[in-house]
C-alpha cells in the first residue's frame, strides 16, 4: 500500500522508522511527503530516514494528484482553535478517493460527523487512533473489542503537562516551574497555555464524544476550567491530606445530551484516574454492558504515536 | 446461530438474560443447556429465564450430539488442578465441528497448544475472553489491537480474593476475617486457598502466557507464593509508609523461554498495580513497540462475564 505523508515531524520520522523497521512483513511505503517547511517528495521508495526533498507543491490538492499514493497520512501541527489546515487536507484525500489517518485530533474534535459522511460517500476507509493517548488502544478498544455496548460516558486524565505542573507544584516548585520542566522534556508547546487552559482536554474530550457518542460538539461546547488557580500552596495542602488535583475530562449523557467537561478535580492519590504520571494516561469507559472498563498507556512517547498510525494502516490494509 | 451451554450457574443465567435483552438485534439462540445437577435441556427457544430440564444426558459427548447446536459454550466449574472436565468437553464440540467459547480459565492454562491445534484441524473458532479479568478485553486488546506487536510480558493484579484480605488486614481485621468477607461478598469459594495461595493468580498467568507468548506452561510451572504469610501487623505497618502488597502475576521472556511469577509484591500505594480494589483488575502488556499498555477494569461482576462471552460470539459471528 502506497502512503502520501503530510507533516513529517517527529511522528512521522519515527513512522517512517517503524515502517522501514517492519517493511519485510507489512508491505506499506511511503512514496510521498509534503512538509510547507522542507518542500515535497516524490517516488520514493520506502524506507527513506532523509528522503529529497524538491520544492513544496503549491497545494496539499496539487500534493495529493502527484503523490500516487493510495492512502493519505495527516501528521500536520494542529490549530486547536478551527482543525485547520488539517480538516481540509482531509476533504481534499476523500475526494481523490484516498483512505485517510489521521493522528491529528483536530479534525476529529471539530468536524467528525462530516468528514466521516464524506469518506463513507466516498468508499474509503478513516481512522485515528493517535489523536487521544498517543496510540494506545482508545477508539479501537471500543470498536474492535466493545461489540454491541453502548458507551454511555468517559472520564480520562489525558493531558500530560498539567500532570507535570502539578507534580513540580508538589515538589515546592512553581506554576511557571512547572511548565518550563514540560517545555523541557518536549511534553509542553512553547505556549503552554493550551495543555493548562484545558484546551488541550476539551479537544480530546470532544474528540471522544463524537466518536464513541455521536455527540457533533466542537471543543468550544466543552465546559473548561484549566489548572491555571492552582497553587503550590493548595497543592501541596492537598498532597498532605493524601489528594492531588488531575486535569479530568469527562462525557456523559445528560437529557439526551452529550455534555463533556474539563477540570481539575480533587482525586484520591490512590484513585486509578490519579495515578498516572508524567505521560502515562488513563481513560475509562462507562458502559452499558461491560460496567466501566478502559485503557491505561505507561510513559508514551513519539514511538507510539507513530504505532497507532501503523495499527490503522494495518487495520485499513484488513477492511478493505 | 445455535448455541449449548454446559453449565448452568451465574454466569450462564446472566449470559442467557444478555441474550435475551439483545434478541433482536443478535440472533444467537440458546437451544439446549446440560448441568450435572439440574440435567439436560433440548430444543429451547431462546432467552428462557428458567428452562425445562429433563434427565441428563449420559455424557457431554450426547449432550452435543442431541444438541444440534453450532457453538458450545464451557461455562462449568473449575478443576485449577487438571483443567478437566472442561478440556474434555471442549475436545468433544471440537471432534463435533463446533465453534467453542468458554469461561473457564483451566483449558487455557493447561493446554492452550493443544486445544488451538484442535481447532485449527476441525476448522472452528476458539474463545476464552472472560477467562481472565471477567470479560474486560485483554487478549482481544491484543488480538484485535495490537497487530505486529510482540507481547514482551505481561504485569497483572488478578485476583479479587487477595486483595480484599489484604484490604480488611489493612483495616485491623484478621486473615480469616478477610476470607469471610470475601465469601459473603460471593469472591472467594467455601475453600479460599486457591485464591489465597496463588493458584488462582497462577492458572490467569498460565492462561496469559501461553496465548499472548505461546509459552507451552500449566500452572504447575509457575513460581507461586500466596499470601498466607502476611499478617495484620505487616500490611499495617506497611500502609503506614504507604506501601501496600499486591498479589501479582507478572510474565516475562528469559534466555527464550517464558517464566511466570506469582508473589505478594509490595508496591507504592498510589502504584496503577495497586489502586485497583475489590473485584477490580488491572494488566499491563511490555511490548516491542506500543511500550506499556494495559486494560483496567472496575467492579466487574457477572454480567460482565457473561458479556465477554457474548462478545466472543459476535467475534465468532463476524469470523465465520
Amino acid at each position: 500500500m502506497k502512503l502520501a505523508l503530510i507533516g513529517y515531524g517527529n511522528v512521522g520520522r519515527a513512522f517512517a522508522r517503524l515502517l522501514d523497521a517492519r517493511r519485510s512483513t507489512f508491505p506499506f511505503r511511503i512514496v510521498a511527503i509534503h512538509t510547507a517547511r522542507h518542500g515535497s517528495a516524490y517516488g520514493l521508495r520506502g524506507g527513506v530516514p532523509a528522503p529529497p526533498f524538491g520544492p513544496p507543491a503549491d497545494s496539499v490538492e496539487e500534493f495529493l494528484d502527484q503523490s500516487r499514493a493510495e492512502v493519505a497520512v495527516e501528521l500536520t501541527t494542529l490549530n486547536p482553535a478551527t482543525g485547520e489546515p488539517a480538516i481540509g487536507h482531509i476533504r481534499a484525500a476523500f475526494a481523490r478517493r484516498m483512505h485517510v489517518i489521521t493522528a491529528n485530533k483536530g479534525p476529529i474534535a471539530h468536524a467528525f460527523a462530516s468528514l466521516r459522511e464524506e469518506a463513507e460517500r466516498a468508499l474509503v476507509e478513516f481512522r485515528y487512533e493517535s489523536t487521544v493517548m498517543d496510540g494506545a488502544p482508545v477508539f479501537n478498544m471500543v470498536r474492535n473489542n466493545l461489540p454491541g455496548v453502548r458507551v454511555l460516558g468517559f472520564t480520562g486524565a489525558l493531558n500530560s503537562t498539567s500532570k507535570l505542573v502539578i507534580d513540580a507544584m508538589r515538589r515546592g516548585l512553581s506554576f511557571d516551574d512547572g511548565v518550563r520542566e514540560a517545555q523541557k522534556m518536549g511534553v509542553a508547546e512553547a505556549d503552554a497555555s493550551y495543555d493548562t487552559d484545558g484546551w488541550d482536554s476539551a479537544a480530546k474530550g470532544a474528540a471522544l464524544a463524537n466518536v464513541l457518542m455521536d455527540a457533533r460538539v466542537t471543543p468550544l461546547d466543552v465546559e473548561r476550567r484549566g489548572i491555571g488557580r492552582l497553587t503550590p500552596e493548595r497543592v501541596r495542602e492537598l498532597a498532605g491530606n493524601r489528594k492531588r488535583p488531575v486535569l479530568i475530562t469527562r462525557g456523559r449523557l445528560s437529557g439526551g445530551k452529550v455534555k463533556v467537561r474539563v477540570r481539575a478535580e480533587v482525586l484520591d492519590e490512590t484513585d486509578p484516574l490519579a495515578t498516572v504520571q508524567g505521560t502515562s494516561n488513563i481513560i475509562l469507559f462507562h458502559t452499558d454492558l461491560m460496567g466501566t472498563v478502559g485503557t491505561v498507556s505507561i510513559e508514551p512517547g513519539v514511538e507510539q504515536t507513530a504505532y497507532g498510525v501503523f495499527s490503522d494502516l494495518i487495520d485499513i490494509a484488513k477492511t478493505i
